[in-house]
């Protein structure tokens, strides 16, 4: 096992008590040799001389062999990480922002300067699915990969669906029991569902694909006609991200509110929860379910990442080293339910079939199959004109 | 990747299938050169060049650097295996009983040999647990691993609990869809749940211990009337298979069945599945879901291992290796519930504590906490009364 010398940027939450886990344990080989913070004024559990404002303080370093980065902010993370690994060091972080855009470039870092990058806390906190993806679905029998990404909009969901409650005060709770940021739309909107689905169809197919390349769409629209809908047919709406396999080496990608009935696994994920479905020949359906944010949980999947450095643990990228990977595409069709309110809004889209139509004074639906391009293009007017689109 | 060329043993349902994917995959170099099989007369789908029912004709063919190892009946294929790897060869297998029995053995022919000998498949089936204790759950934070290791017996109680059919009916369903054998005890007595407690016990915590040092009790003497019990507290009953860590080192296991709320994890694991719940500091709860068993879900799991083994992936036996390993006792307190039938029944059991006593003419029980360790002496008379415990 290697000895970790480690320099940590980032003392929140599941920095510090990362550093408590390390020093009580018995088993990892690792020591936090210097952390770099933001504000110095701060009072902390720790001695000043751990401290630093200065990040080349830990990047140039010859003694730490281990950065650990967990700030916020997404550019600031990419210049720490790509400096500490052209600096040959090898980095651990959590930051799914930073890696949704820059991924590609990093993989082709890690190769160049013969680092690793560990990352599995950013998709799904303390689930493990880059790790499984990596060294267990590491064959052709995939077929899909879905599920509920975001805690938060879960868990507002759940009030919605289980209680009653209503969606503002639904996500008021969430933000007073500190699941949703005061800014709830990262959350809500389905943007950092959409950064976990892209990071981990890199690991499940071997395909990159662009966040602004893929539609997503969030819960924040969701009125009480909708969820009267959704009643009536029995189901719960949860908001799911998936990327799928089509015939012809394609994959597709979205993110949307979708309509669950009891005999689909996602529905008895609730509240806070992640729920990850795993779909594949052979073994059919798997569900990985946990926390999926949070100082803790986060914190456990940290430390995973960091003993599997003390054991010179990299991502292979198996699907896209030793595969052809597939192309993405969005001009598949999918079936969504689609809540407007003036006639003409439904000017912006083109259906290739109708199945339902209803109109009414002040709620009006169709139900019918379109292509995902159509919706990516029409994005605009879906957030201007309040649609609500859900997969049924 | 190091291109395999397998001897394979056993040529039923997941062998044939295994052969099937493996020729029609893109990207698993691998090739079965020869297949031992029993009898030599049966109409098979391969030409008659591939078969023999000479295992040295495998064992000693220098080409052949992976057997996989699927034939039913422990000590023949302990023999196999043991051989195998003393010839240098490496070994993937799915048999539970012999590893069960034979594992510290095996660890140590691995070491003494340099081969590597995978087995994901002998723990529930598709779902990657032994993997994911190998390489996620290697720190100290694990407090606990339990779940439904068993669809046969689950999809009884799933039927006797969701359908209202008698224990009977719902074993001789499940005996006709495939899912319970001819001689359901190795599923209903418990005792399929234990050999892959012991086995994932060595992965979770590494400890072995032996089977016959543990206590298992399952569900064929269940009666209608543990049943309206369960019924009357609004809970269903599941056969769980369970080790977890106590103070001081220990590590305790048993499988019982246990009532079992909605607010539990596996209360939603019903019919065939298997659910395994991994629970730990800082990431509280996991679940883990999927098929257990048959032939295609034990088929992906074999396949697994041997894309695995194209990327020389062992196990390392992180807890047994770089641990101290926590010590086996029976010492500790259960709490459960006994139905018993004459009140001399009880005489073999020394309760620490009652806390609830109910006698009627032809039902009575106990609940109350009780030493695992009185209950493993008590085995005897346990099965000889026909006696129900369950976890409470």
């Amino acid at each position: 096992m290697q000895k970790l010398v480690i320099g940590l940027f980032g003392f929140g939450t599941v920095g510090e008590g990362l550093c408590n886990v390390l020093r009580n344990s018995k088993t990892v080989d690792a020591r936090i040799k210097k952390i770099c913070i933001k504000h110095a004024e701060k009072q902390r559990n720790l001695p000043s001389s751990y401290f630093t404002t200065c990040p080349e303080e830990i990047l140039d370093d010859p003694e730490i062999n281990l950065i650990v980065e967990l700030i916020n902010g997404g550019e600031d993370s990419y210049s720490i990480v790509k400096r500490a690994m052209q600096n040959g060091k090898s980095v651990v972080t959590g930051n799914k922002a930073m890696l949704a855009f820059h991924i590609e470039e990093l993989i082709q870092l890690q190769k160049k300067y013969g680092v690793a990058l560990l990352y599995d806390a950013s998709a799904c906190g303390s689930i493990p699915v880059i790790r499984n993806l990596e060294e267990y679905y590491d064959n052709d029998l995939l077929l899909a990969l879905y599920g509920i990404f975001n805690g938060s909009s879960n868990f507002i969901l759940s009030k919605i669906f289980n209680e009653g409650m209503s969606y503002t005060k639904a996500l008021k709770l969430a933000q007073e029991l500190g699941f949703a940021e005061e800014d709830p739309r990262f959350d809500v909107d389905g943007i950092d569902s959409l950064y976990k689905l892209v990071i981990l169809t890199v690991h499940a197919f071997g395909t990159y694909v662009s966040p602004d390349e893929v539609f997503h769409h969030g819960i924040s629209s969701l009125s009480i006609d909708d969820i009267r809908y959704a009643r009536e047919k029995n189901k719960k709406i949860k908001l799911i991200a998936r990327v799928e396999k089509l015939p012809n080496d394609k994959i597709t990608l979205y993110v949307m509110p979708k309509f669950v009935g009891s005999e689909e696994l996602v529905y008895s994920v609730e509240n806070e929860f992640n729920g990850v479905v795993i779909e594949g020949q052979f073994y059919d359906k798997q569900l990985m379910y946990g926390r999926g944010a949070g100082g803790f949980p986060t914190g456990s999947s940290v430390l995973s990442d960091i003993t599997a450095r003390a054991h010179q643990y990299t991502y292979e990228y198996k699907k896209l080293n030793y595969f052809v990977p597939p192309v993405y595409t969005t001009e598949n069709l999918v079936d969504v339910y689609l809540r407007y309110t003036r006639a003409s809004d439904l000017d912006h889209f083109r259906f290739a079939e109708i199945s339902e139509r209803y109109t009414s004074n002040n709620y009006s639906y169709v139900v019918g199959k379109i292509r995902l391009s159509n919706l990516l293009s029409a994005k605009e007017y879906v957030e201007k004109l309040k649609i609500f689109i859900a997969v049924v």
